[in-house]
């Protein structure tokens, strides 16, 4: 119920056109959407010049052309789609109209209408153990940015091999959020959060085999860190780390 | 090695009291320890007034104390020790030299020398499911105050009784970060990010029996949640997201 | 045996037909197909114009087809087909003598016969979390009316968009029974109890990736749900909740 | 906000006592607690002369008198104490004013105020297959009495000794609704719903060693029944089972 | 319902004194206590001078001693009581009246009455990994013994020093059955099975730490034998074994 | 080390033709080769016409024919190839020598060979739940005829309609051992072992979906059965329970 | 930072021709990579000889043959590339410059270069279960070859046909190491160790079905070795147990 | 059977005072206590001077000094008693007869005799991540000491402070063989396995809560460690650990 409706019915009360059963009836039918609604409904969505999101995996490549478009057509000018295979992105390129479309296939992600520049109040650092976290990695990376973060990548700075990491204290020091990606053993969640003095996101990935039972392994390391200031996704959750990082990240 | 003695060598390379060898023996000594050391050593720290922490667990009464009065005396005037029980805390209370303790026995902590005042950009909102879980709530509430954030508490605010927590939606949309601390189900953060428009860390408690598994139902439910903007620590660490959450509201 | 042959048999006793030794051997072959036998035997079938079901996972569109056959020539006017896929629909279609098929591809049901008029107590709502949980529910909803209960169903109720389901108060508060169908954190079942005032049966379902585990994350959230009255399926067990709320349904 | 503070805003608007922003503004402060809140708020409460329920594990002695107490004088005749140790059952029978209390040991529950006649449409039967089982059994049994149940017990009548359960057909058959509680294989759900034609919720107990892993047996046993009609509370969970039981059983 | 009773019900009916209603009830109330009963009824009992057993774990010592007293009057000459401790079996002893009683401490097994004389075909051997095992090996070696089979005893003749157990070839190759009893790793019952030519049934037990997991290292590896010959039972359940193993033995 | 080697250095030692060292040499070079070789190199092959095994799984059709003929041609006359696909059955057949070949597709067992004679001392019942349990009770079946066994099949007992079960209860208590197969709960090895008086090996399937984990339902619930005499073998292992179905019915 | 750098920069110092400001940001920004570097940088190589590792799985065969062209091109003369495929293997054999290769198709190995003499301090024993492990057992054999280790294989040497390993005490004896591969039970390992005097490296591979859960059982077991000097590596892991052995086995 | 009993056997028959049947049987009947036995029967003993062992739970104080007696009367020099409480290692003490007695609160190990020199090859590094780990770690060191080799141990060299480890790089790349002990997310391992140059024992502790499992999260992550390297002993086994690194280290 939008606030002008209920100004309405205060209106006919007042100029005595509605009894006050009918009013207080009015009023009961629609308790969650009264001016709380609004609040609620756009809860989703990341202030002035933000992303709506669509989830594109178990959804048609005609389902995601219609939720695009209606967005689009409703004024929104950066739309995520996240999960996206390379055929449904390129049939939304082919058939979305009034915008533009970028995928990165990676990340299986798409960019409906333009990235915004990042307004952010810092850095997202997106740290990734090896070359096989890359889909999670990046899928992170390009929701922070599409949500408004500058991001730094570290690709392939796992923890076998410290002084890739290492090499990079300049960026790990400066960053306002880091988000750690790791599968196996997930170690490097627990050393970049030793080194680092800002919230680290910790995802872990499926990569791996055997004893890593679909990332269990590097789940339940990230999230028995011995270092302070980590928090951990699902497996996999590139998006989910992104997201929130840009949350933080956000002036 | 400190910035100092870097310069030190150098100055006597220059000046031609020490030769390449030895400059170079001298230097390679330390890699790990030179100009990068400080910056690492000081990684756990939060800067300017923020406390120290002793995770109390495990160590005695002797121990925690010992740590206590060096940190106080090394000049730490906000020193958290965690999961400290009552026997403990009233030793270092009565031994500690130069300082006031406080204790707070539900949440299992001792704050010697004092709170500082609220720095943090805005709230820390710490929402609990049910006075079972208050331990943990508290553990994460003391900790998020103690490194320099305002707290507001919502205690009882359990997803079976929706109206109790969303008569507090003014507290939830006003909040700069969301600790949700929840056992059983675990389903008040999935409930709180969709209402919230801020980052949700999310604290499974092993509250429940069963198939809760010490907290696995709470924990599995939290890392699938549904709803964006969620990120979970591991069970029962209050600690963990208090921390994190000080860190995101730091300004 | 059914009552008639018992009856028979003592009718023989009586007027001297049969001597007492071939009564007893008669008896005593069927010590489990006497007059119980009936009641077992019928124990699966909901009296009066209900269904008889199917299983069509694992059989053959030629063994689905003999018992559908066998069932409709033996009386039956309302068989329910579950776990079909299309082609085995599409088979039964086109060899069924006698009867018309109907095939909800959703659900994976087909119904030999008529659906039946509501003839329960009431109403059952079946209410699911997010689209890619629509086979499970469908199935359940299409389950209750076979079953001969009226249902509501609310789609894409999931607790992250609160909103979406406080208003469908009105349908949650005149529910005989509700049917809450979610994958991911399953919170679905925990609110929706919450606010109902009826039996709730939760049904988890497999959607989701990484700690979700193949639905355990929802499963053992609706398992170690904090509000009183839930009850829970396995997973994905659409048919079991449809089954079970009908029967609670029935007059 | 009651509905009464509804009507006197409404009444004011009429009288031109409260002008249109005021009230706008009385109204919006409070989205969740208008005339929704009222059924919200009672939505645990089962309706004229139904048991309100204090869960007593992890509360005080003290604790679980004053809201006893509290209940007791706010007018509530059957209050349902559960997980309740001989010790707390005491305190409470010694301090509490003005009325009764009953202590059912092996159920863990005490009842303050009086037992509500039967006024369900039919017979909970509560079956249990050891006598290991019976704390769970009676704490489903007398948790259905106290919502105004008639129940009936089945006791020791486990799989391995079949003819145990078989001589209680008629019992099986003339039930509303079924409790199945059972430890170890917890199979005894399966052969009831087999064997009867009402829902049957199954309870599984923590019962039994090694490879039961402290219920994981009986529950997963349970939802996996080959069944139909059955549905599924947490391990030990009598009272939920208690608590749905009653309510399918209400008129 | 005994064979007696069904003839003189029919014997009745073929003499007139019973008219068919009467008879058709009295036949439909015992479905299931008819001649089947009394197989169905001893079922658990070993025929003709074999041990009743009374699971001691969760019973009192009175009702230990009451059902085992109730036993023996009745006629039973060997009752085995296990999972007893020494204070149950300690007041059994003491207050039974008419027999003897003997109690083996480590396999907290008690025999009321006397032990028989070996009757099975050949000889049960128990062979047994370590010292720890003992209870577990024990219990299965005094049950087969109760049952009446011959025992012989292989104890800590673990895989680790393999020339302990092939110093037993003899006893080996010359079993009727063999339970092999292994906590940690479990490998005993491969090792023999290879070894043997006769039914082994497995015992794993609870004994090691860490990723031992109660038990479930030595119970997979067991379920997984790559030798064929081997069954499992529960972990620690040496009872289950012994009972199996007196089983295949009998003549 | 065969005998006549053996005999043959003592022969040359008795005449002086090998000298103390050079015999001792000798003898230690093969200490596991001596006489307790056969015994051991023969402990996987049943005595006298029983089977030789062939496990097909992960073999070429071209290995599978060429043990299987090295077999034959070394004169075993009963050669069982398990789990074995049709093409690999139809190659053997085609290209044996000197051989019939007989193939079960549900079971996936060949025999190369004939069938022996029932030489067993009574008959093997394999009892399975439901239709999708065949193939693992076909197994054990063909196994268990294949190693000398009589085998009654009790085929769709399922605990669900328990009549079905029961009516076959002179099988049941005929047996010398019985085989329950079951998926899903699991609960009919429970059931028939309350029934029997002989021996049970219960075989969990992996057939069931959701909480079912690949039959970890079914293998809990059988490794916990409240009912004596039940052993377990891994999960869809039917052969493994014909193996020692046969062993225990040996004469 | 090269040593030389070092130098260099030293030397300008001495010189006079870099002041000291700029000299200590020259040292500054490379913490991490000054001589500690090239310990650290080369600390994944094996010394004199040894080979380089390229992980295949997941690199496209472009990707395998640039990293293993450029490492050749940069003097590595033995570069072991592993989880590599029939297809990737060809294609690096066929564009390889100046280099041969060698590909073992079992063990998913290719050698490019030429494998060293065996430079170790003894022999590497790979013993394996059954064929079904050789894939696993091969990967530990090649790798630990083309580490400078003489190898000895001893194939199909599973428990339950011990004489088949027993005939081996020979090579277990004079091992240097001895890696044990097995699925299933993996009891192999203990049996090994309990025979053997030197280091066991364990592989439990994913060899198995059901309760084997993809190697978890012969993982525990393993893990739970009741024989001392055992250690365990990933389920399948050859790879990582070559590796380990030739480091052992290394001057 | 000896050495001698061979010979003596072998001497009779060359002396004509037995005949070839007596010689083959009584050959016979020791298949595994030949020549062979020596060796097997001293597989677990290392060589010259080297510790026998001890394992302390689960026997009583008696036991423990009854065997340490002997085996100090049989002439060995280092007993090593672990898992040892300090009550049974002070009657050990008081009442071993010839011998000192050293005991090691915190490793709970105790060495009857004496410690033997170093007889190693090179140094073992024990490294632990926390204080609490410090009972494994201990154990592990004073093990591989009590076994001849020469321990550095590097306590609280966590990952969360990666200043600490680094500090100690020269130790480190001198080890011979690294143990690193570890709880919570057991990264530890694989970053010192990144870092040295020699195989790397990880001890996974069970020092941590929540989603720790008793120690899992550490287990998996060693075990999934992208280190190459690394191999992993049980949760908590510290001896184990040991052990196999002074086998390693042997000379």
């Amino acid at each position: 119920m939008e606030q002008m409706e209920v100004r309405r019915i205060l209106e006919q009360v007042q100029g005595g056109t509605m009894n006050l059963d009918d009013a207080m009836l009015r009023l009961r039918e629609a308790p969650f959407t009264d001016l709380g609604y609004a609040r609620i409904d756009n809860h989703r969505q990341l202030r002035q010049g933000a992303a709506e999101v669509i989830y594109g995996e178990g959804k048609t490549k005609e389902q995601v052309l219609g939720i695009a478009q209606s967005m689009w057509d409703g004024g929104v000018r950066t739309i995520l789609a996240t999960r996206l295979n390379g055929e449904k992105a390129d049939y939304v390129k082919a058939h979305i109209q009034g915008s533009a479309v970028q995928y990165w296939e990676t990340a299986r992600i798409a960019v409906i209408g333009s990235m915004p520049e990042p307004t952010g109040r810092g850095t997202v650092v997106v740290a990734s153990g090896g070359t096989s976290d890359l889909p999670v990695s990046e899928e992170a990376a390009i929701t922070a940015m599409a949500l408004g973060s500058k991001v730094v990548r570290l690709v392939d700075v796992g923890v076998s091999g410290l002084h890739r990491l290492l090499s990079h204290m300049d960026e790990i020091m400066n960053a306002k959020v880091i988000i750690a990606v790791a599968g196996m053993e997930g170690a490097l969640a627990s050393v970049i959060a030793g080194l680092a003095d800002c919230p680290v996101i910790a995802v872990p990935t499926s990569v791996g085999y055997g004893a890593n039972f679909g990332g269990l392994s590097a789940l339940l390391s990230m999230l028995n860190s011995c270092a302070s200031g980590v928090s951990v996704v699902n497996i996999d959750n590139g998006f989910g780390a992104g997201y929130q990082a840009a949350m933080i990240n956000r002036a």
